[in-house]
């Protein structure tokens, strides 16, 4: 069954251009993903075709309104029907890569990509599920951030990800940052691959890769190892190089 | 001076097209900023135009070589002479709202964009000046990171936001999330405004906004609290809820 990605959006054109490329664009001809832009702004009831207005209360900028949003998600509400509708906010819950793999297992998702100040609080509360923030800073707009999450809940659904893209030992699959990777030629303005990798001796080979691992998120990302699965082994061989 | 976005890629058209659309769009009609996507691929020197090959040490998936990448950064390293080169990776420090504060003061900015399993150590050795990742989840490719790090550092450029999308009093500018919004209709789906924001009595309003806030933030964000700036009374009013 084709996972369906439905998209509540004032720039469906920005959605589909931007996931018609690289290994999303042939996901899509492939048929394992199927992604559907609904143009909020063919829903308004007004002449001007307007989807916002101005912030009851005052204050700057302008708010969306509910009813276009609510009457765009009617259009899909059957074909969507059971389907976690995420809106993109700051307010949400950070996204994880643990959020990708579980949304990767919904047969369909709805997100709502709101601009201005936002959206009415009462579409909310009438027909979102989830918020989920992309990380603690500001966008113009909520599509690159459903655009992301699309793309990082994708890549994990079956037969999505070539060879040449495997993701069997990428950053976060165990909890660690990922080792230093190398390829021709071997040396390269002067800089040549760690002699190891050149060795052909596999065990060898992964015991660098996990202390090189090891040491890059102790370096880069002290938070991740306490979470990490280590062994005592390896927690002793970080206590010995912090000496 | 216009801000100037050098992306180093091997999906030009998914950079200029994604960044066409909408405010940044209209942005870069004014000449307020300009992107240049150039192709990594337009720098191979083997015939069969490939950009990557296997991993010294073997191991799943492939790993782009130093060389294009080194000559397409050649080809703008005069017109980017002293900008920073951001590597888009998970490795990277983790991308917020400060960071994207301080970058909207660089004059332009160089994106490398990678893919597969990432790219050679030693070319990030050679022309990396700083690594960001757009969170702990993973992407394709860098392009999806490098965009919404140019849409979350271009809107703070001067002018480029108008008056609909004014950022007054948005998540993080004072380190709390934003308070609901509302606009017309007064009652949608029989859910009325609340009363106070139909007042008229601004004091009371921004009083009950900032409550609003640290409400919100205590319940969905309670990390973001730690850092904020809360007067003596702010922080009673908190407490009080709790009790």
């Amino acid at each position: 069954m084709m996972k369906q990605f439905f998209v509540l959006t004032l720039f469906p054109e920005m959605i589909t251009q931007t996931l018609s490329h690289s290994i999303l664009g042939k996901a899509q001809q492939k048929g394992l993903i199927g992604v559907q832009a609904i143009n909020i702004r063919d829903f308004t009831q007004n002449k001007q075709k307007h989807v916002d207005d101005y912030p009851y209360g005052g204050g700057a900028g302008m708010v969306m309104q509910a009813q276009p949003i609510y009457d765009a998600y009617q259009s899909i509400a059957e074909a969507a029907k059971g389907a976690k509708v995420i809106y993109m906010t700051p307010q949400g819950k950070p996204f994880t890569q643990k959020m990708a793999e579980t949304l990767a297992k919904e047969e369909n998702l709805v997100f709502l990509c709101g601009h201005y100040e936002g959206v009415d609080e009462r579409i909310i509360e009438e027909i979102v599920t989830d918020e989920i923030s992309l990380g603690d800073f500001v966008l113009t707009g909520g599509e690159l951030a459903a655009i992301t999450i699309i793309d990082a809940v994708s890549r994990l659904v079956p037969d999505v990800l070539g060879k040449a893209e495997s993701f069997a030992d990428e950053s976060f699959s165990d909890g660690l940052l990922e080792y230093p990777q190398y390829t021709r030629p071997p040396v390269f303005h002067g800089k040549a691959v760690p002699e190891i990798l050149l060795s052909g001796h596999h065990a060898n080979i992964a015991k660098w890769r996990r202390e090189q691992s090891l040491l890059r998120t102790a370096k880069k990302r002290p938070d991740l190892l306490e979470q990490a699965n280590l062994t005592e082994q390896e927690k002793q061989f970080l206590e010995h190089q912090n000496q």
